[in-house]
């Protein structure tokens, strides 16, 4: 653990952040500029979140599969939007077994092109669709300006292609992908998210729509925690990826995709962070529990470290995620701080104290000091750690939620706005011009993160050009 | 699904190969040459192989991490026979967003060398060792000649790096890992192994020892299955992967690193595999049941429809994979083939008939015909198919392990190890000497596979030149 202090994030957020990355053992730069590093115990989340997503993947009839990591240059090169929008981002293979390749070899931003050209090959008839598939890979978008779990040169994420038959199946699959984004995000990591549609400058490169979840840092910008597109026709035109209908006719598909990213660790770090460092939402963290046994003497010792051990089998027989921190030569107070700093949910602490009278300590990370601890019987254990558990995911939730509406304004007028995207989220009227966003991002730093499904009806004015606008966008300063 | 007809094994073994990972959808190639791409059906399986694994390496203290595709082109050239043994099959990066790379990056072809350059930053004391990290990821190697599974340009695998402090535990640790991989092909494969340690020119580039488990094919010949490597102090002296003893001297630390990769698919595949197709071993099988409903009528569908979706539930609970094909406008026979050539361990029809008695047909995957079938009661119908997956599970390693030594031979004289090695294994005393091994396998095709950790004992002549050998090695044609 490095021991580089952790500055408050009112002190300086941004350092705040980066610092922590490092002293939670998250992660850490690789040595070619701009990758990254997931170290065990950042990966251990990252695992939690995959099997989390996974899960409701599968529920909803997607499959997994594996798509090679190299596309060839042309590929790109066939739908024109998505060219303009990765080309000035990609990484090129241009020597492959000490010889120069003739086409050079894109290592992929993402999967469309070769997927699109797959589905050319594998969907003929109606009888082949919908075609609902998801990969776990990583990608490469050659980033200057790179930032831990944020914005790296490589990331890992997932990414769902689906072709459909109709319109509506393809416009219902991305909306369904949205709400599995939302329900992980509000019920897993306990970070309350905005549902909703981008503005055509803020689309993915080769969309008809895209849409987003959006949250709310601590430091009040938001972050755009995944995505999911409808793609029309465009890439089924440009691989041409046809079936067959039930009339004998041709057709074109719509297809679909979808992602989230690495990327929502940084939302997870900023969201329920505080000054003492990380704090794991209990359903993702990788150590629900961590017990730290107390003693002085090897007698007591001996005694603690069985008790130690009996509690971790009877939480672990609960399918509770415990460590037992039986490091020598640490203090318990060193100890305590590690754990905080790696943000453990719940702490157990057992002393001779503690098995003369039967109980053990608790202490939760959400509420720090003597407002956060108890001592609980012994008896019933595993069940009062799941309830604490439970009462600690929601009471994150609640926390970020509460945040977020503090910080989220209705501005009366463009003056009022510029000061609430200082501060906050901004909800207002937008005439939905790109030249009118363009002016507000260039005024006040703030962009269109998304035009939220929920809407509250009615229409108004812009609240920059004032012309008659029919829905409400969402605007922030971003990550 | 490809309508090639499956040539028979003995007619052609590669094609049959080549046909049936297509036909049974499994995998195809990718755009770029020599790349391949797993269909869901192969990812399934992939999938389960990981869990399997997974859990073994958790069991064993292990951590999984994420580490960069990229590794800059300097760190190959710091381990001298490393980057001997892999220069030749590198994929070279030379341009990144658009700019000429001033240090061009090499995508990973196995990770040692950034994964030394990180543990020579993790480790400074020995109470920071043992390290035992793994990674999940996939790999690149230029490979001109590649075949789906077996050999691809990009391969998908796990590797473990672990660093300690004494030459001991990293000799444990190698063989434990090799251990691992011999439990998880024969217990969860089905697929008999020999373990042992490989010849100089076997060995992995860089490592002190290499050892591996070696499997027998469909015809004959062997498949490298897994390797486990001991690095000595081999990376650690090249990446300065110190640390500080407890009487304060700074030492070098000792690695290993150990993986499977998707080439094991290619194993089931050809250990298992018959001509009707696939035999997927029941403890890895994508689906261990498939449930084809059989009607003539419309109101007998919606019977048995209800009776397959009872069943369904049923198994599930019992965690079973279960899959009903309620495909329309199929018969039963294309289902029954097409089912086969998926290597479906176990069939369960029902009919009206079956419906009118409370009973199923079930169908053995590994005993063709009637020898295969039974109608068993629909009571208690969930234990009944899990004692018969067992049963089946027990019988393709038998078999497999059969078959392995009908074909591995005790040579009398090199006259009879030639014919031995053409037809099989070859388990003949070895003098070591690595000119030796070359003269054979210019003259018979046949390499040293390994040095079995299981020995007769005692000593004799080398089956070659005549010399003394203390031990003996297994001989093969190998993929």
């Amino acid at each position: 653990m490095s021991e580089q202090k952790l500055p408050t994030r009112a002190e300086d957020f941004p350092e705040w952040y980066n610092t922590l990355v490092v002293r939670a053992d998250m992660a850490d730069y690789g040595p070619a500029r701009g990758t990254m590093i997931i170290k065990p115990y950042g990966w251990a989340l990252w695992e939690n979140i995959q099997a989390a997503l996974d899960k409701r993947f599968k529920a909803t009839g997607h499959v997994n599969a594996g798509f090679p990591m190299f596309i060839p240059q042309s590929f790109l090169e066939k739908e024109k939007k998505h060219v303009e929008g990765f080309s000035p981002e990609l990484a090129v293979v241009t020597i492959g077994g000490g010889e120069t390749l003739e086409e050079p070899l894109i290592v992929r931003p993402t999967s469309e092109t070769i997927i699109g050209h797959s589905y050319a090959k594998w969907i003929q008839s109606y009888r082949d669709l919908p075609v609902l598939i998801n990969l776990w890979n990583s990608v490469v978008r050659w980033e200057l300006r790179t930032k831990l779990f944020l914005r790296t040169l490589e990331f890992w994420w997932q990414e769902g292609h689906t072709a459909h038959a109709t319109k509506e199946e393809a416009e219902f699959e991305t909306l369904q992908m949205l709400n599995v984004y939302a329900d992980f995000a509000e019920n897993e990591a306990a970070v309350p998210v905005i549902r909703g549609r981008k503005s055509e400058s803020e689309r993915f490169a080769g969309a008809d729509e895209t849409y987003s979840i959006e949250a709310m840092m601590g430091d009040c910008k938001a972050l755009q925690s995944a995505t999911s597109h409808h793609l029309g026709q465009n890439f089924a035109r440009a691989f041409e990826i046809r079936y067959l209908d039930k009339g004998n006719e041709q057709q074109y598909c719509w297809t679909t995709s979808w992602g989230i990213s690495t990327r929502f660790i940084g939302a997870i770090i900023m969201v329920h962070g505080d000054d003492q460092g990380l704090v794991m939402p209990p359903r993702l963290a990788p150590y629900q529990v961590v017990i730290v046994p107390i003693s002085k003497t090897d007698a007591e010792r001996a005694a603690v470290m069985e008790a130690a051990r009996a509690v971790r089998a009877e939480l672990t027989a609960a399918d509770i995620r415990v460590k037992v921190d039986d490091r020598e030569g640490l203090t318990p107070g060193f100890k305590f701080n590690d754990w905080e700093m790696r943000g453990v949910p719940l702490r157990l602490e057992v002393g001779p104290k503690d098995l003369a009278k039967g109980t053990v300590a608790l202490a939760r990370r959400d509420k720090p000091g003597r407002e956060g601890k108890s001592f609980v019987s012994r008896e019933g254990l595993a069940a009062t750690v799941a309830a604490m558990l439970k009462d600690i995911q929601q009471s994150l939730f609640d926390r970020a939620l509460a945040f977020r509406e503090q910080n989220t304004f209705d501005p009366k007028d463009y003056a009022e706005f510029k000061s609430a995207v200082e501060k906050g989220f901004a909800l207002s009227y937008w005439c939905g011009d790109g030249a009118c966003e363009a002016q507000i991002k260039e005024e006040t730093k703030a962009t269109t993160r998304c035009i939220p499904l929920d809407q509250p009806g009615g229409a108004g004015a812009c609240i920059h050009c004032g012309k008659p606008a029919a829905e409400k966008a969402l605007f922030a300063r971003a990550y």
